[in-house]
């Protein structure tokens, strides 16, 4: 991976923050967050403006060139792909670290006295426009918002926004109609004394209207706003989108049912004027709900008396709790994801000997026998399939340059996932197809024990998902080892495979306690720079658990396995585990077995059974 | 306990709410925090103003008085004691409860509108008038500071506030003058472009100049306020208490070493005025260090551009790492107290069959064996010494009308602490002097699982505590059990049992990393409402720990135990404890052993060494 050379980039940006064509005063430092307008976690290519002027290309990442400096802000999964994507223009700021500044602190030791830094405001989120403001204020200097993105203005030949088709979900596939959703919002509405609500995440605008679109690769959302009121439901995306009779018929947009459940449709780009119109007509006691982590241009067209930002939206909450259809979905999703990895790796096994399966072909493969199951429609994420070295690169994908072939002499780690019409998957599983060293495997036990941990555990009603991350690390911790990422992320329902508002991290902001019905990821690792990387991630679903007591009739809940994928016993050093850890591991194995083993049966796909079963014996009794 | 009957108070008390005598308009809501103009968490009589307005005299609740309305909020210590100690004039709000609403909600949702409420500027803290400014103003209406206390205006004898003698503490004691602390503090305001330091926290301000007082039960601590800046040292204190020829010598009163180390003495009240004439006189650049905790009445005197608010100051984290002199002072004071409670158990064996000895008694024994050793200067907080249901209140206190006598059928908790010249203690067993039942042993089973899962946790440096809170109750969840309460607590060195900036707890505020040196209790507990309390806690030192590998040479931390109490074997169920637990219980014992019984024989306590050897024998392999 050779770094892009930014050297003219930098040159032009900074002739542009000194052309006052985009501002009354030149700016000393500007901002170029990752996200796009509506701070989603994946974007489009021509919302890829930091990987644009620095070379990284990390789900996250913050920019920010002064006169004299540029530097690049990201967390402990993108330190090493950081480094090696950018140039010694650029310095690499190791977030999480005790002594990387932080964006505000390094600002204010590098500009001179008085300065401006700008910010394009529909990339950067309200809350984090605010608390930047304040820092640089109280020191002197000043946040300005700078209407034209200067990224674009240096930017030749910038994709333009996509508009893919819509596709329309069933009762079957969502289990509640977007009109029975609508109604749910203005409920909480209603309790919150809340007049409007504006929608600006993407993957909520397709969850209440039960609607998918492929604007941005490996996340089924469109580009839209929605705002709604008691009696008007406004819709803004491309019209051209709407033609569609199956949409038109699916939104009721000719004949609608009632009068409040009419959607008034508008192009993506007037949410701006048409907000404003509302904001126009309010009563002095009207609030209106808008996400926190929302765009400052859109946060800042309400007056601040209107405002009632919250830290996540009940469309995000009611997400993130899937129902019964949803659940079953999800299952028969990770069924069929199972099916496809073990034909994968059956098919490895009997490859890798020849040398002639790389991290490249391997994920082709992945996708390939993927795309042969019912409902695929694609990746959930770039597969990470990565050996030895590479996967030390906690959130590596394999380029031409990188590429390394599999072998019996390393470490294969694969994260892979999927999108289904009726769920989506994420998964990650380490092997070894020849023979592991001790210290591979004495480090894989340990991401094994904190795995097992987190899926066993049981904790009561209530209890946020940062309390369970410990569990995840105290194996590798008693051993002087851990990892530099959190443990879990909610996983959406043929949605992103990233979705809050809750997970499992030692980060606590925006954690709202798990229920029964919200899916996360569990994922402890462990990673060797230069040598190997581990890491173990099943799907789970909240579950209510029985417990012995019941104190204060609180209730409890536990995780059950969505994943259904054999973890390689020859990786274990089982003397390692717990007499109660193998047992959980001869479970799920057995579950792997009884639930996936038959798929494989039905699907006539005999290696892969075969690899499946001699996978899944029992380990024994030391 | 019969509750306070408050009818004729809050009449009054409403009265003055409406009295133009305090204030330009009416107020519709009246708050009385907790806490002193010092935020302490233990206060002078003359300051527990929400004890006298509601009855209920736990260590933490707000009260809060509307025209219609009288509410008090406290966490789930002190749930059973507060719905015991109020009348039926006051709502009980329980925090931490998903149901309880927060002041600041439940204040909105009764309140008429444009509604004023007025809170006392010198007992709120700048950060919580904030907060609650913020969300009353958002709602429409306003926080408004009252500047004669209401409650001092209702309460006819209210007692006036102590000045005891001051105590100087040398070298031996404290490792470390005043003036190197000094010296320090202005290094760590050099590093960060401050130019004064406003010390409001009696603990810090105790720590600072190596001195004591006893102005509050239990903390020996003494009202002051000092400022700090490059070249004065400003202390705001009675001006009585400094005749002392010792605390003129100690203080270098009459003849300072340095010009920049002389101290300038001022009455305790002059510290607003002379905090108004410093903020007059400061450059455009100046920056002023004030805790956001410190009063909102000294906070809004330093103008806002000039103000730098810190959530724990530097005085508060220097004291909280202790150093060789105060390890080595603390490692005594807990020996001198295990001394004192193995002849308080080896006593209550004895006695408790002659049906004579109470919660009062046992509490006073434990006082007078206490007061025996050497340097004993008080208790550190008031004796909890609780029989069977009176256990599960958290922070019981045995009154005359509670007194339970002690007896062979139920379950005994004692958690208490002394002050000793040397160091301050905590520490708290649970025992049962006939046969425990089965569900009581499984109880505390769980609690001990939990306690040795913390003081055996070995995490790497940089941890911060909250992260090691779910680890001492994981048993007790597995089984659908958990306790209200944070698992330990800073403890200061003689100062006060409960220090910040870190602790063991799910809730995350000011949570600094635990870093060697550091002093926590690890207190997981189990409370079975009307029956029995368990509570299992040690004093723990924060150590390097030695680990198999080192991840990013970041090093690892463990605890090291410096309470040396056996703890009672008879309650386990040694079946529900693990080879690695019992391992931990036989080692501690064999600790208490060596290091107690040591003593014991020193000071020819022949009893008390029998009991403890007799206790510390080493639990067999089921």
């Amino acid at each position: 991976m050779s770094p892009k050379i930014t050297v003219e980039l930098l040159r032009q940006l900074r002739q542009a923050m000194k052309n006052c064509k985009y501002f009354s005063e030149p700016i000393q430092a500007y901002i170029v967050p990752s996200g796009d307008a509506h701070q989603s976690e994946y974007i489009a290519p021509c919302d890829c403006r930091r990987e644009f002027i620095c070379g990284f290309n990390g789900s996250a990442g913050t920019a920010i060139v002064t006169e004299q400096h540029a530097a690049m802000w990201t967390d402990g999964r993108y330190f090493l792909q950081a480094s090696q994507q950018m140039d010694n223009n650029w310095t690499l700021m190791k977030m999480g670290l005790k002594e990387t500044p932080t964006q505000e602190d390094w600002l204010i030791s590098v500009l001179p006295e008085n300065s401006k830094v700008g910010v394009d405001p529909w990339i950067i989120a309200a809350d984090q426009w605010t608390n930047m403001s304040k820092a640089l204020t109280s020191a002197g200097h000043s946040l300005v918002t700078v209407q034209d993105n200067l990224i674009d203005v240096v930017w030749e030949e910038r994709p333009s926004r996509p508009s893919t088709p819509l596709i329309t979900l069933g009762h079957e596939y969502t289990g509640l109609s977007w009109q029975d959703k609508i109604t749910a919002l203005r409920a909480k509405m209603t309790e919150r004394k809340i007049t409007w609500f504006v929608a600006t995440a993407l993957d909520e605008i397709a969850w209440l209207f039960n609607l998918r679109g492929s604007d941005i690769e490996y996340n089924p959302v469109f580009f839209a706003y929605a705002i709604v009121g008691f009696n008007t439901i406004r819709l803004f995306v491309d019209l051209k989108r709407l033609a569609d009779p199956a949409v038109r018929a699916h939104l009721q947009l000719d004949s609608p049912s009632k009068p409040e459940l009419n959607i008034q449709t508008f192009p993506y780009e007037s949410v701006y004027t048409e907000l404003q119109a509302i904001c126009a007509a309010l009563g002095p006691k009207d609030k209106i709900w808008i996400c926190d982590k929302a765009s400052c241009a859109l946060t800042q067209v309400i007056p601040k008396a209107h405002r009632s930002p919250i830290p996540y939206t009940p469309l995000c909450l009611a997400k993130a709790v899937k129902n019964a259809t949803e659940i079953q979905g999800m299952k028969m999703a990770h069924i069929k994801d199972a099916v496809a990895l073990c034909e994968l790796f059956a098919w490895l096994e009997k490859e890798i000997p020849k040398g002639t399966v790389t991290e490249i072909s391997a994920a082709d493969k992945a996708e390939e026998l993927r795309s042969q199951q019912k409902d695929f429609v694609g990746l959930s994420f770039p597969t990470i399939s990565s050996v030895g070295p590479n996967g030390a690169i906690i959130h590596y994908r394999p380029l031409p340059e990188t590429n390394r072939t599999l072998s019996m002499n390393e470490v294969y780690l694969i994260d892979s996932g999927a999108q289904y019409t009726d769920g989506t998957t994420d998964v990650t599983r380490t092997m070894h197809f020849g023979t592991p060293s001790a210290f591979e495997k004495e480090c894989f036990t340990y991401v094994l024990k904190g795995h097992i941990a987190v899926s066993a555990a049981v904790f009561p009603n209530g209890t946020k998902g940062h309390l369970l991350d410990s569990f995840a690390r105290a194996a590798l911790w008693e051993s002087g080892l851990d990892y530099l990422h959190g443990t879990g992320h909610g996983v959406g329902c043929f949605l992103n495979v990233h979705e809050g508002p809750c997970g499992i991290s030692y980060k606590t902001f925006a954690d709202e306690p798990l229920e029964a019905g919200m899916i996360v990821s569990d994922e402890p690792g462990y990673y060797e720079d230069g040598s190997f990387g581990i890491r173990l991630e099943n799907v789970v679903l909240v579950v209510p658990a029985k417990t012995k007591h019941n104190y204060r009739n609180r209730g409890s809940l536990t995780f059950e396995p969505l994943t259904l994928v054999p973890i390689q016993v020859k990786m274990m050093n089982t003397e390692l585990l717990t007499q109660k850890e193998r047992d959980w591991v001869n479970e799920y194995h057995r579950r792997c077995r009884e639930v996936v083993g038959a798929e494989l049966e039905k699907q006539g796909r005999k290696e892969a059974l075969a690899w499946l079963m001699r996978e899944t014996q029992p380990i024994a009794l030391q």
